[in-house]
């Protein structure tokens, strides 16, 4: 009989983010699987639950995720890792899958368990939600997502300026993710519109490079990274 | 010197889905308030945190808030509230407010902080991020609330349905909170505009009582409750 797999979202970064259910998990279970970005870095979803491994008992299989935007490389590391969960389910090995945030939103989880289910159709997988960076930067940064009766928008990165312009428009607060892509273009169309003091740039929530910082115009470029969001509330 | 206030967030109902920082919180402060709906019915944030408190050394203050619509209703029991956790500050002691799921996302803490502050402009207070029930209502459904190039729109109860339409025709995830308002609006709508299988249904995910259920077609109208949401994804 396989395994079961969790796909766990170990929250954004603080180690006490991680609910006590993901926590339980992850020391049950014989393996775990955590992807990393590079060659050298560790996995930052392993550095969240270390403490609740025993790397003496447990096998922890760290996968590699390039940073990539091309499709062929993106496929096969992710049918690579896929390919390394089920080795283990088949053995009948129970497997958690580890996912910055919340594996709803923008994980790389959702590709992984939909090549898995090709290979193993009658996969048992339980998906345990996690704090997203959306929620957190909220609480950091002292703003509702919404409140009442106001609507949310939240978008990925690399969207037209234009649409980003119309979001705001329509609805009371706009989360950009990951706007380390074109955060010259946020910026100068924040400021057109006159909208800058009501943007609040937040990066690496919960960690030691935590930023949150009030209007564009006071963030430096050479900050912005792949872990940066805004949030826009009129 | 006042005491610190923690905002915490103690997720949608399951017990597991409370931080590691929320439990550790929620076991050292000297007084929890925990808001409860009615009369008789137990403050559901406190069934989830149960464990964690020492009834015989901590103090459970429990204010009701009543499921009203009216303002001056609202604004008292806020207010009682508020001056609960007031009287607490000023006695040097640090509170930890509960709420149910993310403290950003339509949570009555904001309206309880705000109040607060006007009487201790000078209040030292944190606000601890908890999964929301979007995030677990994902989960449970199977369902990215976005992926890759998505964008999500998250809507309060009680909004016009032409307005949701055209939400459901511009992005690619619609998220209605507490659908009980206008449900058979909801129901006739996607139906006419044949996407009641697009839509989730989620009642209280996490709890004893959940619901999880493809077309509102599908769902009995006597089970439709205040914690109900749909989520829909073309």
């Amino acid at each position: 009989m396989a395994g079961r797999l969790y796909g766990i979202g170990v929250g954004p970064g603080d180690p006490g983010l991680l609910t006590l259910k993901a926590a339980s998990i992850i020391k049950s279970v014989p393996v775990i699987i955590a992807p990393k970005p590079g060659g050298d870095s560790e996995s930052l979803a392993l550095s969240v639950v270390r403490e609740h491994i025993d790397f003496s008992r447990q096998k922890v299989i760290t996968p590699l995720f390039p940073m990539s935007m091309k499709k062929d490389v993106l496929e096969s590391a992710w049918m690579e890792a896929a390919k390394a969960a089920v080795d283990e389910l088949l053995a009948g090995l129970d497997v958690a899958f580890l996912t910055i945030g919340d594996p709803s939103l923008y994980s790389t989880y959702s590709y992984i368990l939909e090549r898995i289910k090709v290979i193993v159709p009658d996969l048992i997988s339980e998906t345990v939600p996690g704090i997203s960076s959306i929620n957190l930067a909220a609480a950091k940064a002292g703003i509702d997502l919404a409140l009442g009766q106001e609507r949310l928008v939240v978008m990925p990165p690399g969207r037209d300026m234009e649409e980003v312009k119309k979001a705001i428009a329509d609805f009371d607060t706009v989360v950009l993710m990951k706007v380390n892509r074109n955060f010259d273009g946020l910026k100068n169309m924040l400021k057109e519109e006159g909208l800058d003091g009501k943007a609040v740039y937040i990066r690496r929530a919960g960690t030691g490079r935590e930023q949150v910082i009030r209007g564009l115009e006071n963030v430096r470029a050479e900050d912005v990274d792949y872990f940066s969001l805004v949030i826009i509330k009129k």
